[in-house]
């Protein structure tokens, strides 16, 4: 593929980017048209019931798209949700090549999308920068195959792997910038959980403090016995807040809707049963930020998609272990990870991980929710 | 400075990286000369006793050092040692400027290298690329300023902090790539140290596998009550090796020396004591290699000059901490790092980090050891 046309797609994908944080559950998208050599129209997925990424670009070429080719991130849908199918209005404007990088898995699409166009005599091909269109939508892409939400863990340590000094003394492990940093994946995620025990310890709201706030991310305290107290931030009305538990219980309390959930063995709420709930709430996508119990379930009941590190310069010795909970009992049980990026936020250490799994595992697709990409 | 000069530096920063694992207890030059815009000469040091940088780049330039430039990575000698002064061959050559990135502070050279070329009607310029220039030759400059060796830590662990399973399992948390790293940092040192906990645990042979084998490191084991069996391999005969101890002793058993040496409060042998011996022996460079209990002693008393961290890709949860035996009390108290590299070495990360120490508590000069540079 020449270059010129990576470099075309990559625009696509950046352009994509600007809707992050608002386009939940719908996948991020973005489009450029190219007639004759030149850019005619480019587009983005601002936010769901809002037009796709092809119709803003195809708006803005508008004449200019009769012949030309579209470069499109995702593959484009073909039935009415709350706007008109994509394919439809590449076919109208008379784009005659369609280069989209990845095919959506959500059950309406899934390929009918692209065989559409081939049908109606338009070139398409498939595939340009697929890894890059696929990790930026990783959560749309999970909720779509499995119907259940993606989960991130948020783990800001030491050097050393600690979260707190013997103490309890946490705040603050890491600098401002990668605080900063923490607040860009809240803005992304639908919901931000934590365990009661971060509640009891540090009092955390749990809020966004950037953007124009518009997105309020569900905060979800995992607390199987309802321990959380009643003057506790995360009940405050900054936020929607769901405190799932293992106890029977009245439905809300305060502001806070209570989940009352499956208890595993250890009388714990079932994360099986919490990502079934969440999924149900309409969250695609969950990042976790703690404790070290939580940390070490989410683990030990495999339920991890993605690990977001910070690692801090700086060695606690003895003090609170990450993954408190978690126990390898020899190297090759240990917890594998395949690291996709390394960079320093500030002076602390950024690591981006997924855990090492074979394709099968991914589980295979389970929904069809109908308000996908309305 | 026109970046056509920092690039020429550049070149004899590199050169001088040639003489690695070879020049010590000499530190590493590289020299380059220029005339009328052509390099004529280069050049570094090969190693002990052998010519300096500045004159095998001033053979090579031959007639054509007449009016040239020289780029020199460390302020030149004016001492006769095992070799004659390079400051003398400079002059002679008819160099008619003279770039040093940095000086020297052996307290034989310290300045007075500069103030000689200068005397002598040469144009001198100081501090191009000096950091370069001092981190390169880093254990050098500290023994020259302390007159104790460099000490590394060098530690390999998980994501999560451990150099161990909870059985005690620690071969290997790191891959090959990692592990073929550290041979390097081992060819380079010139000592090797571990607790006689890693020779009962592992009973490593400490042994460089790479390159010519010219160098044998010395394997320093820290062993306060003698407890290295006779059958370890550090006892073999394939590189001198010295037990640290705390009890009196022969001073030797078979082909190990025992450092008979002072004890802290605890019994254990005093790392002063032992820092102060070790550059009795010449040694200018130790890797600490492990394990917990060695890595936290060195913490504890502040004898750390440089952390190079080894970090898999994998979850162990409870196992041993890579610093076991360090407590900080608060986050204050933490041991805090300045981080200056993070890369992937193989699927691993490498972390390079030094102490965040004040100017002040470096130490005076405080040698002036006649063997220097010679």
């Amino acid at each position: 593929m020449p270059s010129i046309e990576r470099n075309i797609m990559r625009e696509a994908l950046l352009l994509a980017q600007k809707g992050r944080g608002r386009v939940s559950p719908n996948p991020l998208v973005g489009a450029v048209v190219v007639n004759d050599g030149k850019v005619v129209g480019r587009g983005y997925h601002h936010g769901a019931g809002k037009p796709h990424a092809e119709v803003n670009a195809l708006s803005e070429a508008g004449y200019l798209a009769e012949g030309a080719t579209m470069y499109v991130t995702l593959e484009p849908c073909l039935t009415w949700g709350r706007t008109p199918p994509c394919t439809e209005a590449i076919i109208k404007a008379g784009i005659s090549r369609v280069l989209v990088a990845t095919t959506d898995p959500n059950p309406s699409v899934s390929g009918k999308g692209i065989e559409l166009l081939r049908n109606s005599g338009l070139q398409v091909e498939l595939g340009l920068l697929d890894e890059e269109a696929k990790r930026m939508n990783e959560s749309y892409i999970k909720f779509a195959r499995t119907g259940l939400p993606f989960v991130t863990l948020k783990v800001a340590a030491t050097i050393d792997g600690k979260i707190a000094t013997g103490g309890g003394q946490s705040k603050w492990i890491t600098e401002v910038e990668a605080r900063d940093h923490v607040q860009s994946l809240r803005a992304d995620a639908d919901a931000i959980l934590v365990g009661v025990g971060s509640i009891l310890a540090d009092d955390p709201s749990l809020t966004v403090r950037i953007g124009e706030g518009e997105r309020k991310p569900r905060r979800i305290v995992l607390d199987s016995k309802l321990r959380t107290p009643l003057h506790a931030k995360v009940l405050d009305r900054n936020a929607p807040t769901a405190i799932a538990t293992a106890v029977s219980s009245p439905k809300a309390v305060g502001n806070a809707e209570i989940w009352s959930l499956e208890s595993s063995n250890s009388g714990r709420v079932s994360l099986d049963s919490l990502l079934r709930r969440a999924a149900q709430e309409g969250i695609t996508s969950i990042l976790v930020e703690g404790g070290a119990e939580v940390f070490s379930s989410f683990l030990n009941e495999d339920k991890v998609d993605k690990l977001i590190l910070f690692v801090a310069p700086k060695i606690i010795g003895s003090g609170l272990d990450a993954f408190k909970g978690f126990a390898a009992d020899g190297l090759n049980d240990a917890f594998q990870l395949d690291i996709t990026d390394v960079r320093m936020v500030g002076t602390d250490i950024l690591v981006i991980a997924y855990p090492k799994k074979s394709e099968n595992s991914r589980g295979s697709i389970k929904c069809s929710r109908d308000w996908f990409r309305k």
